[in-house]
């Protein structure tokens, strides 16, 4: 990712200002049919200006990923604070992203549409959105660590990447969730998440042992390959 | 959708010239860059004419997914005839559809780039791709039931649809793969057509059979208002 070349506060408080007018605009018209001229006009900067800052809409929405993160975190930092129990820190977690998103319902698809297509920066496999997923899987990491549930090291080693994979999940429910509300979005959750937790118990069971191991090195070799860059065993693809 | 008015020989042609004229342009430059104009053009017909059979782009995705599945169903049906082993059958289904996909990795990308997006009648879930869906879901029945697999009711009555969802995984990761010649998207059918079965044998221990119920249930629930239309609880969308 291209950063601003200067961090001063002038420099600071226009790219907040991009930022701030490109969400705007993403919740009003979509990712589609908002222009880099539109947000630098909505922002008060140059169009040469705003590309200094965020050489495409891309990019901004990297930030906007970025900006979803940070949000999920503040809500859920309570719930990790103050519960141990494994089913209501994820509960906890995954409610909070989706409480962060639900704003920008409406625009989803518009804004989420791209993320199957493996040539777009912002699918979530890419090199480029890596360091918002690092960040996400690290949040999971800690559901788990903090928690008093007793998670065997191998599955441990695992967990926090197919949480991710599960947070993902619900996000396209949710996104195609018309119950009214989105309610529908929050009883999955709920089912979800303690299920999830009933599962890894029956992960202990010395029968499901064979097949643990062998989901664990499947799910290993995949994201290995998968989330080392771009795409599995392809180039790092960087700044596109 | 919307058919051809006169199914005449004569018109049969001319939908079948457009439809191959389509497949090679999307094979040749991509979804996006493909107008329906060129199409008309390479197929020798008007305009005005193509839009008769096809009224949009779209139309020809779902003519060629349809396409991709008779393909598929052809490719299959000996190891289907031949054998009873559902991991053998389940096995030969995916390679099927993996196989008949190939020609098209290239522009994979660019033809299912859009499925994530809810309001595309293309995405996966949506009620114009429903018919197709339907024979897919259909044919994975047929995987199950002429196996000599012993697979509970409740199981039974789900899996079709659930192995319709693990063929758009694997075409996902497909889609992603860029080890050579593609070998590890075969690799990975290999070791999870497996791991399905030894699940399904797990499945039917006691100690599982209440997360049993409650995935059952969950996904019963979420099937029905994911399938029933363009979206769940949403209006059934058609014709878009």
């Amino acid at each position: 990712m291209t950063e601003a070349p200067q961090r001063t506060v002038r420099g600071e408080q226009t790219r907040s200002a991009i930022f701030a007018a490109s969400l705007d605009l993403f919740r009003e018209r979509g990712y589609e049919a908002t222009t880099m001229r539109a947000i630098a006009e909505r922002a008060g900067v140059s169009l040469g200006g705003s590309y200094h800052y965020f050489p495409s809409k891309a990019h901004l929405v990297l930030e906007f990923y970025r900006h979803l993160h940070e949000l999920q975190r503040e809500a859920c930092a309570p719930v990790l604070a103050r519960e141990r129990d494994l089913g209501a820190r994820l509960r906890g977690v995954v409610r909070a992203i989706v409480m962060t998103c639900e704003p920008f319902h409406d625009v989803s698809a518009s804004i989420f549409g791209t993320v199957a297509d493996p040539a777009s920066p912002l699918n979530p496999f890419s090199a480029d959105s890596r360091p918002v997923r690092d960040d996400v899987i690290a949040l999971f990491g800690e559901v788990v660590v903090g928690s008093d549930a007793r998670i065997p090291d191998d599955i441990g080693a695992e967990l926090p990447r197919l949480l991710w994979l599960y947070q993902m999940g619900v996000l396209y429910f949710w996104m195609l969730d018309r119950s009214p509300g989105r309610l529908r979005t929050l009883e999955v959750i709920d089912e979800t998440s303690d299920l999830i937790v009933r599962l890894l118990h029956a992960a202990n069971l010395p029968i499901l042992r064979r097949s643990r191991q062998r989901i664990l090195a499947l799910v290993r070799s995949v994201a290995e390959e998968a989330l080392s860059g771009a795409s599995p065993a392809g180039p790092a693809g960087q700044g596109r």
